[in-house]
């Protein structure tokens, strides 16, 4: 039996990328910002207006997707998964071409139990054919064939999903349970 | 009605990189191989034993995919099936995490009526959601879950294929004839 696929994005589900556009706004900025002042928006629109050009502007410094820290039990979760399904990494990283080295690089060394031929630098997701896509944007489910698992991260704690997963504890639970196969 | 998607490969379908390896190898080993001499092979195989690891290292370079030549034909069909297809291109850029920014610079500069959002650098193809896949390299035509149309390489002329196309030229005339939509 083939066995099913399960495409997973980097930024705010494996990566966590809003630690590091905290951590860079508050240092150059001054200021106190956490994930919980970014509950239901984003950061672009948390900041005063005269700052969102400059936050807006982080992911475009190659250095910005360097390093970043994993999320917790991401590792270890998607380790296990991929004795059980075919797992792929799909990264909107055509948003930032400049992004694609540190992309890479952050793959390779924090998720050496993938072959990179399983690494997909795409801008729309809805071109991705697996039976699942565990992704923190509800944008990327629209044209995608397969059943969209929204990741929880701070700007999407408003929205309705048909399937929502808080951490990756959840993502455990719902992939390997047995019930799916 | 949603419109056909077609997948295109870039090398040695619409670059053509047989073009520089021939010219990198002429030049440092002062031969002089041309297609013609690679029909049913490939040049790693072409060359004697001991140029082989050195003509294989030719794609790790980064320069290696600047300013390819378009393969004839090809930036006019493709952007004529861009009016009736969704059209992306996907190449097996993880084979070489050097070339990311060449190949993003290249599609960019002689594709500019494609989105960025339609590029996809990945490695296994089967993962490429798409009705048609055309590409030079059949092995990726096994995983995939549209139509594999094989576009005519060097390598390739001895392959069976369910459906080839020579040249662009014919491919505008599978694609464009509306019996296709």
């Amino acid at each position: 039996m083939m066995r099913k696929r399960i495409a997973i994005d980097m930024d705010e589900t494996i990566c966590d990328t809003m630690a590091r556009h905290l951590d860079w706004y508050n240092q150059e900025f001054g200021q106190r910002l956490t994930k919980q002042d970014l509950m239901g928006t984003k950061i672009y629109h948390r900041v005063p207006a005269e700052h969102e050009a400059r936050v807006r502007s982080y992911p475009d410094n190659p250095d910005f997707f360097v390093d970043l820290a994993p999320l917790p039990d991401a590792i270890c979760t998607i380790q296990q998964l991929s004795q059980r399904f075919d797992i792929y990494i799909a990264t909107a990283a055509m948003e930032h071409p400049t992004s694609f080295t540190a992309k890479y690089e952050w793959l390779v060394k924090h998720l050496p139990f993938l072959s990179p031929m399983n690494f997909i630098f795409c801008g729309n997701k809805g071109i991705v054919n697996a039976d699942y896509l565990i992704d923190d944007s509800s944008r990327h489910f629209q044209f995608f064939s397969g059943q969209g698992v929204l990741f929880t991260a701070p700007h999407n704690v408003n929205e309705a999903a048909d399937v929502r997963v808080n951490n990756w504890l959840e993502v455990g639970a719902m992939f390997l349970d047995n019930s799916i196969e």
